[in-house]
């Protein structure tokens, strides 16, 4: 599982890179898990539903919504869990990825990023996605860790690095 | 999601319907959420990638773990999350399930029936596991539901039981 | 502090036992921990407040309520968290107890006793406040306890045993 | 009650800003509501232990911890409240705030930030205490606020910001 945080709401040249980061993970058969709603989440997980129509594979995509009606979450969630923590299930989100890719985003996605730094995640910022990702690719939140979020130029940059990072190789041919 | 809802340590016989309930839900291609430890939780995983292994279908086993590590999971689920709650957790299970099963228990499975009575889950409690599931099998737990936690007999009984009550058909030939 | 758990609406002669309690608790000079919100929240805060104005002393009153708007306790909380947590809060007002006292109640007291009981905490039980509270006096929830949920008859009652299993002696002339 | 955020563990000067933080609120006849462990939040309870100490007044000082075990807290918290939510008891604190002062902090204040910013809370942050709190004085975490982290130089003036921002008058003479 990895885990794509960003903006609720967020101009339609993000949305397509959350997209796009959608369709590299479903190419590299992982399974996505988001807090379920619009904006970024959405985008992101429409991009693997849409991966796995067109490459196959077996990737998933986990909502984990604030609030606790299931029917809240976006068309594309295969698995909700209404968790009823209101942005509380932010932190749930981050917890739930080996890894983290942050794309855009405001303090709602400055809070997962600083749960993830806690955590010890690995997480990559997508460097040309404005907001919070952009601002804080290539820095480290404090003096805990010695690694960086590491700022990606692209979607297949953010995927590539993630598996690296997750010790995971696609399968050959994909 | 169906979600089951027992004792993380049970007799044998006991796990033995869990898991049978497991291969059911996988018969009618239904998936599980269950909090993803042992005992009853990891029966009726079990009994689920059983199921579809023989018999196909794409049912999931999903688990809400009450700690922060994914690997405390038991071998059979799916999808972990790690939601760091303790047994604050059995609220998430109940909630994410649209219906409730529960096999046996204890006090941890009591907490997760008051909720599921609460949220107005249909319930079904198999009348002879034992524990909980059989002492409120065909009760009710206060005045503001009208309905009775049903008693059912066997895990097939179950299954045929959730199905009508979520509005669900299996798929003919299944 | 002590938890006081029960219906948030409750018949006349059930919220009267619960401001009595509430009295008991300031005279003993303990302070009061509930869900924060009506019935047998406010009836027990309301009794605290009662009692420490006509007897002095500084027990507090803390409600952990489920919204997210400290406006939605009742007016006798001193000190309000609100959870954003929903009926999830019902793990935090037995975790915050020393100990707990049930005062009738449905579901909603029953996740709470059942919640209590796993945590260990010394339980006791109105036996004449109906609900759940008079279900449960005396008995155990299973078999991971070998004491007993305590069925006492009177606030007071209910009070002097709970100093006694904390181990808490009034001040003198109390 | 006021929400004060920082770090576990801080360099003397800072803890010594905290816990004159600490006494200015119980100057005001605030209380403070921390996340009950040591560092910031150990100092600046201190502070206002010794400020209604010297001064008088009934400030009390709430606890919020991560763990399960009251015992976890520092000793100069009234009101422990274990949470048993690990980090995400980060919420619970702000969201008990009226308002709520950095003093330093790293990733986990900055959690704590972030979320303050969401629910819409007045923040203050000591832009002489480093850390997040001094890198994050004087900015805007995303465009849905119009106001400012507002950066303070002193606790005296941290705690007069806060009193403004409440519409809360201290009682003449203190």
């Amino acid at each position: 599982l990895v885990a794509v945080i960003g903006g609720g709401s967020a101009a339609p040249s993000v949305l397509e890179q959350a997209r796009a980061l959608g369709r590299e993970l479903a190419r590299a058969r992982l399974s996505l898990v988001t807090g379920g709603l619009g904006g970024v989440m959405r985008a992101a997980s429409r991009g693997v539903c849409e991966g796995r129509a067109e490459l196959g594979g077996d990737s998933l995509v986990l909502g984990l919504i604030p609030g606790t009606e299931a029917a809240q979450a976006n068309p594309f969630v295969d698995v909700v869990v209404p968790t009823g923590l209101g942005i509380g299930r932010n932190l749930l989100v981050v917890r739930s990825g080996e890894a983290v890719v942050a794309v855009g985003g405001g303090s709602g996605t400055l809070s997962e990023l600083a749960f993830a730094w806690q955590l010890g995640k690995p997480i990559a910022a997508l460097s040309q996605s404005g907001g919070v990702a952009a601002r804080l690719a290539g820095t480290a939140l404090d003096e805990r860790r010695r690694d960086l979020i590491e700022g990606v130029s692209t979607p297949a940059e953010a995927v590539a690095w993630v598996c690296q990072r997750m010790g995971y190789s696609p399968l050959p041919g994909e």
